[in-house]
């Protein structure tokens, strides 16, 4: 009760960093749909670790192996079930985690919840790595979406103290969000990607890590998708984006910036254009009421740190009960944003397959 | 598949702004709970409409009638259902509504969604009223959580413009959340009082209305609760956060903040305070993980401002289709952060009782 | 965790038998279909008690007070409530199953579950009087069902040791359910009916109760509903029909027949009937691998006498944890099944609008 | 929404016949349970094909790989997925069933369902073959059943016309539940066994096949176990119990045996035995209300015979719609039921274990 989700779609996660392997069991997407290996491996080499200079040095092919739902190509009805077998495990790099709790990590909490039999090697089921499996279902969804004419684009809204520049909440095209796709360091503003790159290489040589944000849209949504209350839209992302380890917080449309503002100017006119209802601004995100209403959907999260830094560090011994000072030896990423950004658009092309099921 | 939640509790809200009632079923509570009536009502009062000079004038007993569930006083293990009727309401008001639908309300998107035949009256389905039930569940909730030693308490972080202290996100005590329990307009700095009442009436004198944020936090809880991915205290409480009409955003621990953060500052030393594991910081909001580390569980959610004010808006006639102008004549809140404040504690209060359960 | 049932559609059942009302909360039905109310009251009259001679002379006036989801006599798209307020309650024929458990119903066990604090009057919870508020739910599914071209029926198969014939699987129309809604006993046989009427009054004369079995189709319905697995057709309706108190059996198509057949004789051959596709026989029951044929889906409950008799009977004093003997004086039915047919027609309706959204 | 089952423990199956492999996510078991690999197999060699001179020649290994949830041995918390790769199938045997529905299979709805889609070879999702990953999960949940003291067995009841005594229902222990789990042919009467091999091969000799009912049941349940209402036991177990593909019907206790009982005959009279409650007889199959009573829980399972025989039958071609013969060439067993036996064990056992946790 925990790493199924069930609501028109299912959706099961499984996997430990250093087990046999981690994969994804995804139920209800429609039969016939063709799935383009090659686009769906495109999309999960944006989170594959090792692509960047300053990465983990930790390499796995990443590519996915089906071994149900899928035949000629195409889905049957069935569970897609995939998996990405764990080939460059190191155990050994996590042994002092054991004892004695990483800061920032779930560790601790793993214990507590566990006992003695969490399975704590690289964070075992709470690792990034299980993200790999999300955004294997998330690639499906994507690609069925494309052929409604929903498109999805995520960039590096903020790393650290630099900021992108926001999207244009009303003025979104599947152009945009391809061109993004393409970019190593996805962001809209040129200028933003070389401070990116020198803040995640300062943070590195400091031998610590740096968190930021991502903006994450969908275009060509017809309105009243979703539902009031629980089941809205803005929930079921909540729900799914909150799985992504590391988030720590989510706004739609204006989102905290709303908190700010003046009804007189929050508030979204309704126009036409062209006999198309639409707003002539969007503070509201593409979500009224938990229902979308045709205008681009917009979410920002918030990424903590990559908690896993090599300095040293204040913890317990939770065998001793004494202190203990860790310095984490493992290969990790000292930002995580970049190899973040496909996860969103995994999420959120879920959800919305969800709601159009 | 939209107003209903199952977990291990269960709860289904129903009701419109104009109908005969609303009203909340709670299943799955355990029996023997005895419920202070007394408690819950004045729990109730703090969400209810016109306690506030600037409030809108629609005044509603508020009190709960129970269908059952509940015999001598004590929770009987059967679903808990409460209904408060409707007796004040004003149709008229919103007759048109029907066909120009209001900026920044769901009317647009539940006429697309449910047609012609959506009850659009003072929102229908959608309207803030619905909370009434949402507390009613909370504030059960609370009780419950009281006896296992669980407080949950909230103030308003903001309004507009004017911002209320935080939360110590490491020492939060029951004391203080009892305080702010009794305080007409909660906030930890007595200064934020005067200033909070004065931007509201400022933004009413505009014929306008004004947006905020309420930081909610809940102590006692141990360490070990809640689910890795999709069931973690995190998703759980996002989910039934946004089912509050007119939140944007929610962040957990340090949240936004987190974004801008070095990892070495934003990990927090797990440090043994007689002989209880704690963290010397909480950036993490008492979750780590998706589980509970028995810090205090701290989240901050933003309000946009009620869409509802009546100065002319620009719109759209759905018959004519054909732009229009619309003057909202209703009876609405110019801010209604004050009374949202009760609505945050029992979204928490629900999904802390789903997760001991 | 329990009388909430959550796929597509939603399902709340709340009340106990003596407490201030049962109701149900039915959410995801369109919006838009007109109830026919006189209709609806009907369906439900086929339920409520006093309707034979030998029945329970409580008297209900059973006619819901629906206090949401409905606007100008039809759907809105909001959650849909409606409440039977009981006006004439009884609880003190019920004192002494307080502490002595009737045997066959469900005292002993609510006892173990809840403690003392379960509302054991009249059987709570588990009374038959819950199954008023799954037919308000089904009894509206079944209008929505009708303009699909969807009809339920169903008839009494046995009562004791007298049969009715059964339908013929393969030939049942509209004309037959309409006949057999307007029956005070619907039976297929005329010639059961006086059968059936003296073992009933057989029962009650001797202070006995008696059993029997219902026989419920659905024609109509599309080939290609439900689905593989735990979502398929035969589970789904089992999950509603066994929440119906008293069964202890189902089974679809030739059922525990098709145990002693041959393939030979238990495949249904496909065969084309002017373009259309059915099948031969009818052993599938309209279901296969949980998926709709087209063909009549058909199934069977079985249904143990009430257990509530007047004779003396062998129980346990739970406070003095010793023998005690019981005579339960309360008003009862000496059997059940006439009533229970609307039920089992409400189940199915339940499921098969569920399939259909 | 099929093929995932989520309550207090989630359930997800994959695979396809003829697919790479069939297996199973089960989320939720506690963390520290130790597997005993051994047993485990043992079981599932039970349901294996190739077992009996009759079955399908087919022969597979059956033997798990797990790829993640356990660690050391013992599970660690997170989801457990295991996983039977397919080594030796023939989908060419199936070539003909791609556009000749076989009668009594699911090809015919698959294809209205799925469309051209659906995987159809040797029945795809719907082939028995995915019970082998039921019974994965509900050989661990056995296990850890053991260790609560609470023990799960069954017989075969018949077997066309050949009838095996039934359980006693009042007195069912855990040397005979051992016993049969040793027994080639699980049967009660000792001289069942050779009557069983006999119609077995009558069947087969007439290119037939042949069905048949199980038995089972759980011993060592607590009183208070499951919930009224829709999560009852029965719910839970019949909801499981019908993803067996074949089976048309299920019945607790008495069963459709109540159905012909006087309420004197069927209520189960409360008894002290040694200070413990129980019933002197059990024709309430262990639940009352949905909730366990303490007694063993027994419930029956109809079995149709296997679809597939060799004899030619009539079908339709579905691509030129017109009639069509069909005659099976793929290996076929000419009865399930012994490999039955233990699926229905697993379901239980999950059910069970689901009510537990």
């Amino acid at each position: 009760m925990a790493s199924t989700w069930k609501n028109r779609l299912s959706l099961s996660l499984f996997g430990q960093s250093h087990g046999a392997a981690v994969g994804v069991t995804l139920d209800g997407v429609p039969a016939g749909e063709r799935i383009d290996f090659d686009a769906l491996n495109a999309f999960l080499q944006r989170r594959a670790p090792g692509r960047f200079p300053w990465a983990t040095p930790r390499k796995e092919s990443d590519t996915p192996k089906f071994l149900s739902g899928i035949v000629n190509g195409k889905t049957c009805g069935a569970p897609i079930t995939a998996i990405i077998e764990n080939t460059n495990t190191r155990p050994a790099d996590y042994v002092n985690t054991r004892l004695v709790p990483r800061p920032g990590h779930a560790d601790y909490t793993a214990h507590v919840k566990f006992g003695g039999n969490a399975d704590l090697s690289g964070g075992g089921h709470f690792s990034g790595r299980l993200t790999a499996a999300l955004c294997i279902a998330g690639g499906i969804c994507l690609q069925i979406l494309q052929k409604h004419g929903i498109f999805i684009g995520a960039h590096i809204a903020s790393v650290g103290s630099v900021r992108d520049d926001l999207f244009n909440p009303v003025d979104i095209n599947e152009a945009l969000l391809k061109k993004l796709f393409e970019m190593n360091i996805p962001v809209l503003n040129p200028q933003t990607e070389s401070l990116v790159i020198k803040e995640i290489e300062n943070a590195k040589r400091e031998n610590d890590s740096v968190g930021g944000t991502v903006e994450c849209a969908a275009i060509g949504l017809p309105a009243g998708l979703g539902s009031p209350m629980f089941d809205g839209m803005e929930n079921i992302i909540a729900q799914l984006v909150f799985a992504i380890p590391a988030v720590k917080g989510i706004e739609f449309g204006a989102g905290f910036s709303a908190a700010v503002m003046r009804g007189s100017e929050s508030n979204d006119a309704f126009i036409l254009n062209s006999d198309k209802i639409e707003t002539k601004t969007n503070n509201h995100g593409g979500i009224l009421g938990g229902i979308t209403s045709g205008m681009p959907l917009i979410f920002r999260a918030a990424i903590k740190p990559t908690p896993s830094i090599s300095q040293e560090q204040q913890s317990i011994d939770l065998l001793l009960s004494e202190p203990a000072t860790l310095s984490i030896k493992g290969r990790h990423d000292p930002c995580i944003v970049p190899r973040a950004v496909p996860c969103f658009e995994a999420a959120l092309a879920i959800a919305v397959c969800d709601s159009i099921n």
